[in-house]
């Protein structure tokens, strides 16, 4: 692998600039990350980052709706927007040249969004109809609860907001979270593609220097409710969450959980594919993830399966998660840094990965990482540290949501 | 743009091979079709083609199943197997060394699988499961059941079969299905990457040029109901998809109907998305795309949108189609071509992009083209011809499904 090219910048105000030259394309993305999610929305307008993600879409600085949306579709530029929980983020991908025309209205939307108030009731609606759209939507509605039990309060909150938040918001609401939740001081400016690094730190300075930093309200509220969520629905299939506490990303033995969880569920020789859906049958989905925020981290699994097969996928499931404690094969460790290490270096070739992997690369560490850095790290992992960490970190403790027709017995220990 | 290197290459058993060698990437990928698709399928065993798709995993060659799956992820490769109208479609991308050293398993998964006994019972019910799955996903349903109503028998079928058919498929079946349908007649091997276009070759024909091409049986079966379907389902959202036939992929106005299409849904610009989402608020999702299989083809259309506002939906959805008959303008087509030539040079920077592009090529149009070449053709189009097309062919002859709690008046040309 060539040197990789980065440029890491911090703007006095807080914004972190973050941007990697990739000589083998003509493309660029970028993602425009700001402090605005879900978890530091007041606790009785939860959603707000979510309406107003739709809502500055609706005209900045010197455009209006229309001439906003027409102006980046003249760019091409591919793009999508979404409230998560830490925060608000912007992405765009297209030639390089048309990005970075494209960067100025992406500033605008940051710092000068017009927020029309005749837009605010049709971009609230949007998101009720997204939210009621849920119900129709087990899997997701599942996925969506075991957050809200499993992380820490307020990373567990439902970006989308809730039904009375939603109704009660007004657009003085939103209006005040703009001025004071999109701030430079914790934003990510990522960049990626075929651009030059000085011309990048430039812009940058040019477009966000002086954007003045602002001091959000602390989030307010408190844990409602943790550990086990059972939500009766007449569905077809039992859908089955269950998550457990991990370490976080920047510790030292983190890619020995990685690559745990990739002998459990990376690719088609993964334990719980293997035993669970292939010999068993029992199931059409069934995986396990590793995720993370600053700080934090959890493993994450979930499992879709016939009502009549529930009861047993879940003992399955959690049989598979407790047999990891015994250790894994070296050929079982092998092919998880082969497949780990695969889809790294394949990322590497994307400009909208690269521009995701920087911001997500700030967002947790603080630094860039190269490529080579992380391949280095995978390889560095034996077999020896991965079964030591395992035996001493028996999962436990688990977080379990289910969305189906019937309650499900749960193991002693959850 | 660079030329681009390409490789075709027949093979008298009737497999086409296409092939490109990209200098910017490390990766490779490709896609091996055999013509097994749902079309093909016995009338009374539909679903023949994807229970195939997940038993031919099991075991191939000298390989039984658990050594078939461990030897392409020690490989690290990223893979895919799907079951669809005319061919059933194997993926795989990684290194590009390693997709080539997993060629030779992925050529005995098509001509020596063993489709063990044991393991039948249990990939019938992962099909009889995926299809009870779809229950709980309406807008799944939906676009399931418009295709069925719309395409020309048997190009409608459900490649996931139907219950009964599945209930009554036996090993047998699946057996005489893969010794007549996984043939070399029809078939193609696309591979796209850090290649050489010779090599390829000398591997295709070792691998294949021996395979013996047979005969399959032609389809049996009539269709069945056509152009609405109304399915009462207590849902939150009513889904509501649309279809109207259109002119094929090699038809001389072919890039005329691709942009029209761009004006009404490409981008946030296009004009579903700005007057039925943005302005009005109706509804979450809405869109329009072109398909198509070799030799028709059709605009498809889809909107999800809460119970009360339905009827208006789809009211709205029908009143911008037939708006399309007045014309575009010059902004709106400029726009429809950048966003077109965009994404197309974009996806000329992924290897799996391409290797698909070159199946489809192939598949569609028995030769393949380069990125140039469709640049080209977009940057052709003038306004005139546009709105001449659009005049002479005003959107008719619907065909609606609806899959929601309440039926809805449709319009008097459906």
């Amino acid at each position: 692998m060539a040197d990789q090219q980065f440029l890491t910048h911090a703007l006095s105000n807080g914004l972190s600039v973050g941007a990697e030259k990739m000589p083998g394309v003509r493309s660029a993305a970028m993602a425009l990350l700001v402090p605005c999610g879900a978890s530091a929305d007041p606790h009785d307008r939860l959603g707000t980052a979510n309406v107003l993600a739709e809502l500055v879409m609706r005209g900045a600085g010197d455009r209006d709706s229309k001439q906003f949306t027409d102006h980046l579709d003249t760019l091409g530029l591919q793009r999508s927007s979404s409230a998560a929980v830490l925060y608000t983020r912007y992405g765009a991908a297209a030639m390089a040249d048309n990005v970075l025309q494209g960067l100025d209205a992406y500033a605008d939307l940051v710092r000068r969004a017009r927020l029309p108030e005749n837009d605010f009731e049709p971009a609230r609606d949007l998101a009720l109809q997204s939210l009621s759209g849920i119900d129709d939507d087990p899997r997701q509605k599942l996925l969506i609860k075991l957050r809200e039990i499993h992380w820490p309060w307020p990373f567990g909150r439902n970006p989308m907001g809730d039904k009375s938040s939603l109704e009660a918001l007004t657009l003085s609401d939103v209006r005040r979270s703009y001025q004071t939740r999109y701030t430079p001081a914790g934003a990510i400016f990522a960049i990626a593609g075929d651009i030059d690094l000085s011309d990048i730190r430039d812009r940058a300075e040019r477009l966000f220097a002086d954007w003045q930093p602002t001091q959000p309200e602390p989030p307010q509220g408190q844990q409602t409710q943790r550990r086990y969520h059972f939500e009766q629905q007449a569905t077809e299939q039992t859908h089955i969450g269950l998550a457990f506490d991990s370490i976080d990303e920047t510790h030292v033995d983190y890619y020995l959980v990685r690559l745990a969880i990739e002998v459990l569920s990376g690719g088609m020789s993964g334990r719980l594919f293997t035993e669970i859906r292939e010999k068993k049958g029992l199931v059409y989905n069934v995986s396990a993830s590793y995720s993370s925020l600053p700080g934090i981290g959890a493993v994450t699994g979930y499992a879709g399966t016939s009502n009549d097969r529930a009861q047993q996928t879940l003992d399955q499931f959690l049989i598979e998660l407790e047999r990891l404690s015994e250790g894994v094969t070296q050929e079982e460790l092998d092919r998880a840094k082969i497949g780990l290490k695969s889809s790294t270096i394949m990322s590497g070739e994307s400009s909208s990965s690269r521009a995701g992997a920087i911001a997500h690369d700030w967002l947790i560490r603080q630094r860039l990482r190269t490529i080579d850095e992380i391949i280095k790290a995978i390889d560095g992992v034996t077999l020896t540290a991965v079964n030591d960490y395992l035996r001493a970190h028996k999962p436990g403790n688990y977080t379990i949501a289910i969305v189906g027709p019937k309650e499900l017995v749960l193991p002693t220990n959850a």
